[in-house]
């Protein structure tokens, strides 16, 4: 045997099933059928229960006779104690199954809702990575966003509502059992949230292509969703309801999502979750602010993984040194930014010196730290946020 | 909305968790723990019995007191009363769960065994697509070949010792519940299956990137397969212990069964099936022998697609016409196979004119031609095959 040392570190992967296509949200009714579930419990959020996706799959259930109740108080950020609703609701109201309707923020509630179903205590016990032990009841997902990817991760983001934090919580339990993802259902999605949550696809793909729990599986996922965004992106902000458009920008949240979802994120995550907790700020948004200063930060303890993006999109690196192809990179996303009208940056949060301490105290906690090129300080993420706000 | 039709068919996508990297095998006894096992079956062949692999697991089984059997019996092309002894011995010996470790035909074999231990009747009833209703005991997989993908794929191909043809069983229960894809395996693997078993992986790849199942997620994987088989393959055949190509190989060999699992495959795997049945020859071997005649005969109804194969090999196209792309591809392959000194045709194989019509009969019927690029007659399969022998 050669004496080569190993080329990849040991890596796990896993997704759950997935359909993936125009017209696919009219599957719902095949799953309760083969997975012989009698009385789903629909979560969603007030404003979609009147959109024409969730009547689809009323529809769907009335069709076969199947009864359903449903949970629509799921807000943008979801809330701890929104979770232990949705729990105390599937129980009281006998449910033997989840379909979960929504962007990340109800698909991340129903997921928990479901854990907590089946597992004792509070939400908050679950923070950090494997602390599941009861698998939640079935849970089939209908995303209509195309960035959070909740409905193929293993990841689920609630607000400690008392610390007013975002908490991560990571299992294989939080893996779906079907996940729906009709491109359709973006048409109806404001232009905003359409770009918002693409910029957070496209954060995921970044980070997870940067993180130390990457792999080769995980690399091919994140190269071909960040080229997919950088091409689709602009031209979806041009003609927003293009239906070739939003079918690109689906497929790149779903690759960006099988990325994150198995080699973790980073800084940006870090950061988005205590920061977007503290001040109850949109997930996308958030990582949208923050991905190119992140970059500036990381460039150095991932030179040769970021370089490869910029090679990726198509830039020449050969014959720069370090600081112009760092700038390369960081200028691609802020030319992006500007070609798709997205102009926030981390001022207009309005984060006071005072927060500072308590949103990198989180920060430094957040388990997305963890994967980071580098594991910064806590006087280093608080520096970095004086720096940008 | 925009009156654009969609660009990608619905397609569905489903795989089980892996490991992947040098030294995973030791997590054999992890997800014995995790899972709760008391009392495997170990399915592997009387060569493997003998190697370091099989008794690697034995002895962590061991070192964590868990009783197990063994079955070591499978032949190189199971056999449908191996399925059912392995069925019987697993019930008999009330055995919990399966771990296979082997080539393709040991997992084969382990999975369709741990199907009819849940399932009435003879394995010969689940011939075909989604025919099974129970699943099998929680099985762990052990690749030890860097081509038949069984550990990760929804096949299991077994011989119907009657009519002396291989059956395709595909389904979504036959996806393992943990594959442990180990690099390090191959090292013990002899050069001349080394290459056979590439030569799968790489058919796997070609015909999921053509067949009428493909998607954006199978297109990847595929092609992503297909670069690094023709990379590596060549430098393999020359250091065939260089642990750094062994990695890449499994690689390359778990993409192409991601991608083949979900996206189905075409006519080299149902001559082969049919073939290597009423033969009993080795299935790498036949694949690899059938892949450049079936181009041939396909191109025509695939040209788009056989010619990104060819520009993602690095072929300039654009100034050809069909046949000269066409020859540029099979050149290509042919190429490979003398590289890696491979030169066995279909004339070696000795197929009598009296055996046609039989070959041609099960190969016609057989699932994976279904997705084909084009369905051939009988007729079409009989003379394809009469102008190879």
């Amino acid at each position: 045997m050669s004496k080569n040392e190993s080329m990849y570190k040991i890596s796990k992967f896993a997704a759950p099933e997935f359909i993936f296509g125009i017209d696919s949200i009219d599957y719902v009714k095949r799953y309760i059928k083969n997975f012989s579930l009698t009385h789903p419990m629909v979560v969603t959020d007030s404003g979609l229960l009147s959109a024409s996706w969730a009547k689809n799959i009323f529809k769907q259930l009335e069709g076969i006779d199947i009864r359903y109740s449903i949970y629509d108080k799921v807000s943008e950020n979801p809330k701890d104690y929104e979770v232990e609703e949705i729990s105390k609701v599937i129980i009281n109201c006998n449910c033997d199954s989840i379909i979960a309707i929504g962007g990340g923020s109800v698909i991340d509630a129903a997921k928990a809702g479901g854990i907590m179903c089946a597992n004792p205590g509070s939400i908050r016990d679950y923070e950090g990575i494997d602390k599941i032990v009861h698998p939640m009841p079935p849970i089939i997902c209908v995303p209509t966003t195309c960035g959070s990817s909740a409905d193929v991760s293993q990841f689920a983001i609630i607000t400690n509502t008392d610390e007013r934090y975002k908490m991560a919580i990571v299992s294989k339990s939080l893996l779906p059992d079907i996940s729906i993802i009709d491109p359709k259902t973006l048409t109806t999605l404001p232009k905003e949230l359409l770009i918002a949550t693409s910029l957070d696809a496209l954060t995921h793909a970044f980070e997870s292509y940067v993180s130390l729990g990457s792999s080769p599986i995980t690399d091919m996922f994140a190269l071909k969703a960040i080229r997919l965004i950088f091409e689709t992106l602009p031209k979806v902000a041009k003609d927003p309801k293009n239906i070739n458009y939003l079918e690109d920008l689906m497929l790149a949240s779903l690759m960006a999502g099988m990325a994150f979802s198995n080699a973790s994120l980073g800084m940006v995550h870090a950061i988005a979750h205590s920061m977007g907790g503290y001040k109850d700020i949109r997930h996308g948004t958030c990582n949208a602010i923050l991905l190119d200063s992140v970059i500036d930060f990381n460039y150095v303890y991932a030179a040769y993984r970021y370089d490869k993006i910029s090679e990726s999109l198509g830039y020449v690196l050969e014959d720069l040194n370090e600081i112009d192809r760092k700038k390369i990179l960081i200028e691609s996303i802020m030319n992006l930014k500007n070609k798709i009208g997205f102009n926030i940056t981390l001022k207009d949060l309005q984060i006071k010196e005072s927060e500072i301490d308590i949103i990198a105290k989180h920060a430094v906690n957040d388990p997305c730290m963890l994967t980071n090129p580098v594991m910064p300080t806590f006087e280093e993420v608080k520096e970095f946020i004086a720096r940008n706000i």
